[in-house]
C-alpha cells in the first residue's frame, strides 16, 4: 500500500489531465491596449455594446440615474444605459464634428445625472476635454463611445486615455476583428466595477482588491457574459501592430477625397477639428437637398447605382440587407418606438422606473440631431482603406460629380 | 456627359467595393442545429448566458415575473432572470439527479409565476417530460437550461426539442467551440420574441414577422448584443458533425468508471435515469463523509494531489486559478451574497421591484440542493474523453482506491 501522493507519495496518474481553464484569455492584449491608449486597465470584452455595458457598470449607474446621451448615435450607446435600468437623457450635437454638445450637456445636468457618455461617430473623437471638465466639474464620470474611433487622437492623446471610462468595438471597425471590444481605465476602482458586469468569477477572484465588491465575486457580479472569443482577441492584437499604419493609409484617401469634394457645390466633405485625427470608420458629407431640389436619398441611390455604396448610418434603411418589405422606424434613437413609446422590458421599465424621473423624448427637441440625420451620407471605411488607393478615390469624385451633373434628371 | 447608371447608364466604378455585412452569419450551422434537435428555429449567440437571455426574452418574462429555477447550477442559470428584472423562485432537487424536482415546482407555482427554467446539470437532462406537463397545465413557458448537456436524450428525443425552448453553451462543453451558444424551439412566436433580445436590427428586418414585434427592430429589440464569434460557430459546426461519437465514447469510459467506483463503499457513482442519454459533461460522485470520518475537501485534496482532477462544482473555490487568498462566497446560489442581500443593479433592484413580490431566499430551505452540494465531487468532461479509454480509467479507479484504503491517513 502505496504512500499518499498529497503526503509526499507517488502521483498514481502521471499522464496529463485537464488543467484548470484560464478566463482571462488575453492578458497580453490586455497589456498591448492599454499601453496603445495610455492607461492602466483594460478590460477585453465580446463586443463593443458589452464595452459600453461594462462601463457603465463602472461608473456605478443604477436605477434611475440619468445619462447624458446622443441621439445621433447606433442602438448600442443608449441601450447600455437601459440595460442598467437607468434613464438616457439627451442631448444634441456639433452641426460640424456631429458629436455632443458640450453647451447643451451643461442644459441637461441634474441632481440625478450620473454620467456623461459621448458616441466619437464616424471616427471622429467628441470634445472629450470639454466633456471631462464638466464632468469633473459636477462629479459626474465621462464614459466615452469610441466603437468606431480606435486609434483617433486629440492633439496627439489617444482616444481611450482622455476620458474616465473608454469603450471600443472590433467587428468591422478600425481595429477590426471576427468580433469582441475592448474598455480602458486609468481608474481602479472603475476597472474592478466594470468587470463585475460580465466577467467570470475565476478570473473576479484575481481582479476584484475592494473589499466591499469581493462578495459579488461569486456570482460573477451581475451575473453577465461578455467574455471574449480568445481567437478574436488574438486577431485585434495582431492587428493593432498594424492599425496606425493602415489609417493613415486611410487618412491620406479621405484628405484627397475631401480636397476634390469641396469643390462640388451643395456638398460639404466631413470637418475636422483642429489638433483631431478622424479616422474615417465613416467619411460623412452633408447634402443640401434646396441646392440640388432632389432628395438625398434619391441622390444616395444615384451614387450606389455608379457602383460607389453609400448610406445614410442614422436613417437606418440602408443596413437591411433581409426584408419583408415592411418600413423600418428609422430616423435618430429618440424617434424610434422604445423612446417614444417608453416601454423597453414591459410595465414601462426602465422608463418609468420609480428611483428616477419619467423621462419624455419629443420629436423636434433636438433640432441638429434632427436637421443632419436627413442631410448626411456616408462612404465606408473598408471604401476608403487599402488595397484602395488615390486612383480610386479619383473615381469616387467621378461618380459624384457625374451624378451631381446629372442631377436634373433625377427630379421626379 | 454620360447618363447616370440609376437611370441606366454605365457605372463609374465597376471594381468591387463594400457589400452590405450579413449579420447571419451562420445560417447553414442554424439549419443544422435546429435539424440535430428535431425543431424549426435555431438562434445562434454568443454564450450560454445569451442563449439564456434570449429565451426569456422569447417566454415574455418580465419586471416582477417569476421564473422557477433551481439553486444547484451555474450563476447564468439564474443571472438570465434577474437581467429581465424578473424574480427568481428556487425549486429544490431531486437527489439522484441533481435537476429540478417537478413536485417541489408545483409548490412554487403562484399567479405571478411566467416560465420554468430547470437545468441539465452535468450533461443529465431534467425530467423535461413531466416539467412540459406541469408548464403545459399551468400557461406557463418551459425554458431548459441545457448548456451542459447538448447531444443528450430522454427516450430517444434529443434535447432541445422537447422544452418549449432551450438553452445551449459552447465553451468546454459537450459540443465545443471558443465561445458561443444557441438556443432552440419549434414555436415561431418564441423564436421571434427571443431574437429580439440581442440581435441586429438587419437581422431582425428579415426575421420578425409578427406586426406588433416589427415596431422594435430598429432599436435592435432590447438592443442587447447577443450575435456569436463567426469562426467560432463554424468551429461548432464542424464539431457537431463528429459529437454523437465522441460522447459515445465518453459514455463508454464513465460507464467503466461507474460499474468499478460502484463496488467502493462511501462512494455513490452518477445515476442515470432508465432511458436517458448522460452525456457527462461532468462525472459526479457523492462522498460519504460520515462513512470515512474525513472531510470531502480533503478527500477531493488527495485525488488531486494522485494527479486525478478533482473538483466541487457547486462550492465554488476548485474554479479559482487567480486568488489574493480572500475567500470566495460558495455553495448554491441562493446563500451566495446577491440572493442573500436582495440587490444587483443597486437600490435592491430588480428583487425589490414594484411590479412583483420581494423574495426571502432562507438558507436551509432547499435542503436536497443544500445536502448534495456538500457530498458531491466532480471529474471533468475532457478527462473522460478521447483520447483517454479504458486504460486511463482504470488509473482513475486506482487512484480513488488508494486514497479510499488510506483513508485513515487524512485524519486530522
Amino acid at each position: 500500500m502505496s504512500k499518499l501522493a498529497l503526503l509526499g507519495g507517488e502521483q498514481t496518474i502521471v499522464e496529463e489531465t485537464s488543467k484548470p481553464r484560464n478566463w482571462r484569455v488575453s492578458e497580453s492584449f490586455e497589456e498591448a491596449f492599454a499601453k496603445y491608449v495610455g492607461v492602466k486597465y483594460a478590460l477585453p470584452v465580446s463586443s463593443g455594446q458589452t464595452a459600453l455595458n461594462s462601463a457603465l457598470a463602472g461608473a456605478g449607474v443604477g436605477p434611475g440615474d440619468e445619462v447624458i446621451v446622443v441621439s445621433f448615435t447606433w442602438v448600442a450607446s443608449v441601450s447600455c444605459v437601459l440595460h442598467m435600468n437607468a434613464i438616457p437623457i439627451f442631448a444634441d450635437i456639433d452641426p460640424r464634428t456631429f458629436t455632443m454638445d458640450p453647451e447643451d450637456v451643461r442644459r441637461k445636468i441634474t441632481p440625478r445625472t450620473k454620467a456623461i457618455l459621448p458616441v466619437d461617430i464616424y471616427g471622429h473623437p467628441a470634445d472629450i476635454i470639454e466633456l471631462k471638465k464638466i464632468a469633473d466639474e459636477n462629479g459626474l464620470i465621462l464614459v466615452e463611445d469610441s466603437a468606431q474611433a480606435t486609434g483617433a487622437r486629440i492633439d496627439d492623446k489617444v482616444v481611450g486615455g482622455i476620458a474616465h471610462i473608454t469603450a471600443f468595438s472590433f467587428a468591422g471597425k478600425p481595429l477590426a476583428s471576427s468580433s469582441g471590444g475592448i474598455m480602458t481605465t486609468d481608474d481602479r476602482g472603475l476597472y474592478e466595477r466594470a468587470a463585475l458586469a460580465g466577467q467570470h468569477p475565476s478570473l473576479l477572484s484575481g481582479v476584484i482588491t475592494d473589499p466591499e465588491l469581493r462578495k459579488y465575486v461569486s456570482t460573477g457580479g451581475y451575473g453577465d457574459n461578455h467574455r471574449p472569443d480568445g481567437r478574436a482577441m488574438a486577431s485585434a492584437h495582431e492587428g493593432l501592430k498594424t492599425m496606425d499604419e493602415r489609417t493613415d493609409a486611410r487618412i491620406e484617401n479621405a484628405t484627397f477625397l475631401t480636397a476634390e469634394l469641396s469643390k462640388i457645390e451643395g456638398i460639404t466633405p466631413p470637418y475636422v477639428k483642429p489638433g483631431v485625427r478622424h479616422v474615417y470608420h465613416m467619411y460623412t458629407c452633408l447634402y443640401d437637398a434646396d441646392h440640388f431640389s432632389v432628395s438625398r436619398d434619391r441622390f444616395v441611390d444615384a451614387l450606389n447605382a455608379e457602383g460607389l455604396r453609400t448610406w445614410t448610418y442614422i436613417d437606418g434603411p440602408n443596413y437591411v440587407h433581409e426584408t419583408d418589405g415592411t418600413p423600418m422606424h428609422v430616423g435618430p434613437l429618440h424617434h424610434r418606438p422604445v423612446y417614444q413609446e417608453l416601454d423597453l422590458y414591459g410595465k414601462g421599465c426602465p422608463f418609468k422606473c420609480p428611483h428616477g424621473i419619467t423621462p419624455k423624448y419629443e420629436i423636434g427637441s433636438l433640432p441638429v440631431t434632427e436637421r443632419i440625420t436627413k442631410q448626411e451620407f456616408n462612404f465606408l471605411q473598408g471604401d476608403l482603406s487599402q488595397p484602395h488607393g488615390i486612383d480610386m478615390m479619383k473615381k469616387y469624385v467621378e461618380a459624384v460629380q457625374k451624378v451631381v451633373d446629372n442631377i436634373d434628371e433625377l427630379k421626379e
